[in-house]
């Protein structure tokens, strides 16, 4: 494994819940946004909302970044420029969120190397409307993922993740063995155990209907609790999509065939 | 602007599109590999594909990864507990995406740190279909974006990007002045120019219909360029669609009222 300043700043990442009182100057911010903006883009489709409101922020984090897919800026470009959008808002959303996330994960790296920790939020999607209504966002941008900074006040451990021969597949995608899936599923487990991780959080997911609860604390781990988040939470898709329509997203409409405006 | 080794890294980030005849070590894969694994994640949901059949790789590059949103792996996970996956399938897009957009610039900034350049190549959601056949996936594997790295034989500058005041926004999304469109505009198409970027590629997309062509290299930018493709091309979104079907995932159905397996 080659280290050296960059790759052990990335390899020392962990979500931080905690920080101190200390408030990251102008130029900390300013430095941690323009590293991001220097990530690879297709579009450069996002806007970044920031709140230095440490009341509203949660665990009264100094910054909290709001990630968003902004198809109004471009629109606005495009108007000046007498052109009207007609790509898909699915295409424009599958690549904005990697334009997005690319830009979101420079920002992480570079607060770290600056002594920053970070931690995500991902319930952005689902809270988008409320969002929009704080920040006053037209239609045509949608709050991704938030991002909460500042100068952590704990830390904890590095956490697990899957092993490589679950990861990497050279030239062709395996067909799983048992013992793969089971050393994959030891990996996250034991690690996330030998942590206290969600006895330390009590987090452990109530199980719905029928089930009944056979695990504790000392066994219950990752691929436990995420098997009982990915098996009973969420169903339905319209919440989602609902959030999406408020905000001007319309993931089925060919914008040919029905050329009205959104808006 | 705050600068060390790591924000140093992830500013001269540029694409790079020729690359030497020296092939990295398995050590060198596997640091990169390593790094993108530790991003943050929502459910771990992605895998990497690895191609190093120069012949087969755009430019002949030594590495080509294609990095997937991957719930198959999870679904064997949830099995061996007994748990079926009933969450949406566009909820998991939405973050499986994120996860591995994150994942991806990692590995970008780690690649970089060790003398390695990289470029995306974001057509992968429309060719699906053709991945999934050439690397043998399985259903609920789609794969989101190709990344390809390796010694960089060409050394271009940093592009531009749009200024601060157009991508970071305090406590209120602003209502934005015309001369702030026009700033922003500006420093991207002066930008492009004085780097002959769409002159050295030939890269001037054709007018369809009845514009009519006004532009030279001497004006011909980003804005403009880009306005072109969001303005005409791919305004349906099936194809994506279908792509995504074809993969095992319906971003509109309702797990639990149509249980039926997609697969």
């Amino acid at each position: 494994m080659k280290i050296n300043p960059t790759i052990k700043t990335i390899l020392d990442h962990k979500s931080i819940r905690k920080y101190t009182e200390e408030n990251p100057s102008d130029e900390i911010v300013e430095s941690i946004v323009k590293a991001g903006q220097q990530a690879p883009f297709a579009y450069q489709c996002y806007s970044l909302l920031l709140s230095r409101n440490r009341k509203r922020n949660p665990w009264n984090a100094p910054l909290l970044f709001t990630i968003c897919i902004d198809l109004h800026k471009f629109e606005r470009i495009m108007a000046k420029r007498q052109w009207k959008l007609i790509i898909n808002d699915l295409a424009l959303l599958l690549l904005g969120i990697q334009d997005a996330s690319l830009m979101a994960e420079n920002m992480v790296v570079a607060g770290r190397s600056l002594g920053l920790g970070s931690c995500f939020l991902g319930s952005a999607i689902w809270r988008a409307e409320k969002i929009a209504e704080e920040y006053k966002l037209p239609k045509r941008v949608f709050p991704l993922v938030q991002l909460v900074m500042g100068y952590p006040a704990e830390n904890p451990p590095t956490r697990p993740r899957y092993p490589l021969e679950f990861t990497l597949f050279e030239e062709e995608y395996p067909k799983f063995e048992k013992e793969t899936i089971s050393r994959a599923m030891h990996q996250m487990d034991s690690g996330y155990l030998a942590q206290n991780y969600y006895r330390k959080l009590k987090a452990k997911i109530p199980l719905d209907g029928t089930r009944k609860e056979t695990f504790t604390y000392d066994d219950y781990s990752w691929t436990e609790h995420i098997s009982r988040k990915l098996g009973q939470w969420d169903p339905d898709p319209n919440n989602l999509l609902e959030q999406l329509t408020k905000r001007g997203f319309d993931l089925t409409r060919n914008r040919l065939k029905n050329p009205e405006d959104s808006e």
